[in-house]
């Protein structure tokens, strides 16, 4: 039976430790679907939009992940694209503990869809979109940080319009 | 294509709260491998064939699930079965951490076998193999903690030979 | 010498997890002081008098609950209550370590007032008031979340007017 | 209703954070009943009676306080102490987890007695039985750490005789 | 030769914590700075040259340390002030992993500085500057923690005018 | 003023994370003295001498670097090599708990001592001597687990004598 896998995120935007992890459950399942959350409480700095087609243009020709945008309860997106599992990549304590009471809370709605975590490669467990954004409005280097595909534009996004730091 | 998920641990006995790990596994991957360790360095109470035998017991007719025993390194086990993944259950903090530490040392003797973690069930949350050994050597109440289908000879094993608290 | 306990919390709205707490206080104090903090910092969705008003409602009829608001710092209000024990419930290590600050803060600021912790029932471990809301918000369901007395009144203040996922 | 508190340990041998923990307790209760465990799993260095003893020397005079030893399970000392609440003081995270594993488990074996926390004074943050041990045995200076009445006794117990580093 | 240390932070106040890190790096290294980000993130309640006012006013006189704002990133500072390490205080387990990401990112960004950490005198664990603001605004006593040479400015911050706790 | 810096540990063996943060500290300060714990509480598997050995043969050559075995309290070692900080590296959570307790302790001995630590390299946080034993003792691959120097001898102190899964 075809297994399909859910990678929530805000993605504002993806980083290099994101695409790990979307990576490895390519490897894990079937189906990744890359699911970018709408909301605005988290006001991220690019529109959901946006966030999307960067992570459709690193993912570029790979027919196993689709990405999409949701607004709403996350295990509705999850019965809706016929998810068997939502899968969360996690680097540090406090994510742990954020994440096991939604994965808790995600049980109760639906008790038919585990959620599952793969750990941070330890090579990016300091990183995280908003520590990328505050190096590059620094003007600091964030080669390596983001996937390739979309460095020069999160660069020019700053006001700084270089990045002189690498 | 066929996924096969490995859940190795001591099982000194199963409890409940691995029951339901297991269980959950079978809804998301293909085949699950039960791989308990013989390791005699953590001084298991029963045997490595008692506890196999334990865990068959518990899943009778279960065709997805099939259990084995294993000395050596966890990574040569999930080779050796062609399990893409394997699959460990976090009740807390402490777990996490050395959990998160197996999983990078298994990531790099091979990159191509992924750790993944389920959360516990909350109501198994204060649950582990040890701590029922505890209560059922005071003579306490371990009814719904393991599996029914252990639970007398669990019992017998202790030297009041009967479960007084329930 | 009767005992008094001091329940303090922002309560927007009281949860499942909040009331059983309380609850369990009932059984080792003689009154219980349930505090409600008008604190406009965490930006409430409630007003502070709707806040007192859902728990009074909760605990109609049982006279060894008192329900207040306060405005100011903690151990004022316990002096004037005449309490000597603050209780908190803890879910997680996040709640622990804020928890902790707060207590050995109150402990200096007048050393005859005891901070106590209970910990949070497992089936709440992954509840909070926020969590409810953002539920509710999406037309998830919160049945079993919140204590049934306010239920009703919860869901109709989220715009969707019903609560179609139960 | 007079209102017991039990606070169980091993006390090998009572610490100043014992003590204050004790202390404390006496303010919120009515009777502190101080439980040493007589389990050998942790291999005291003192025998149970020593230990017992230490503590009664420590509390001389003091009729809120009796000390008591057991071998069993807790909740059946609280049950025969009639003791309404089961009180611990944690230091630290990890303390905090094994806690709660307990406390869950005790609540399950009887959901009538509750288990509450106070935290420990900061400047006993860093004390426990084996630190002091450990400092003892290479002849640094305790003073401080355990309570006065027992200081001499414990110094003598190690071969140097003497607490040269004070 | 002669070893430069950076003692960043936002310092909204200066509070006896950061006082008590400083001074012991003082003990430890030849040099410290003092550098107070002017960063509006945290939307401090003092500007940065009143925050470094207060800073002066506590280290007067003291040759080995010197005050500085900055505006930027840290790397870039620490380059500028030729300091070979960055040092921190580590209060609780959530300063560790925030200061344990900025470190991995800093040693990411240049190599060539190290950060270290010092553990927080336990009498200053549940001490920040938020909670000082927030028993000051409350008219709770603060003497004690925060320097005695800003004590009185501080006090005449908030609107009471006094601080009739104490 | 010379610095002097004390690294202690059980080193059994060495591994590329130890020799990671006693590089940084060479960095940091003028002389590093390389403590080895003589202490057989751990149980470790090579002799405090070649424990000892194996650290002079990675840094042979290196004139900031002395190694020294010892046996009692490290703050009276730290005061005969007349050194004015002990420097520890952090992996994780577990790590920080007990050497903040040790810091403190150490604090209360010796005030003028300070405790400094320095986070490991995110590629060796899942390291340590023991996982490196333990992946040997199966024949699994150590190459980049512990220093060149000294590997060839570690395998062969195994059974299988060599190191098939390279």
């Amino acid at each position: 039976m075809e297994k399909t896998a859910l990678c929530p995120g805000t993605y504002d935007p993806i980083t290099e430790g994101h695409r790990d992890v979307i990576e490895r459950c390519t490897k894990v399942f079937d189906r990744v679907i890359v699911a970018v959350s709408a909301s605005s409480r988290k006001k991220p700095m690019y529109t959901v939009s946006k966030r999307v087609e960067f992570i459709k243009r690193v993912f570029k020709g790979r027919e196993k992940i689709k990405v999409i945008s949701f607004n709403g309860l996350l295990i509705d997106v999850a019965r809706k694209e016929n998810a068997s599992v939502i899968v969360k990549g996690l680097r540090a304590i406090s994510d742990f503990e954020y994440e096991f009471q939604m994965a808790q809370m995600n049980k109760k709605l639906d008790p038919e869809i585990e959620t599952m975590f793969l750990v941070t490669h330890p090579k990016y467990a300091y990183l995280s979109s908003s520590v990328v954004k505050e190096v590059a409005s620094f003007n600091g280097c964030i080669k390596g940080l983001i996937p390739e595909e979309i460095e020069k534009e999160i660069i020019s996004s700053f006001k700084n319009k270089k990045n002189a730091g690498c």
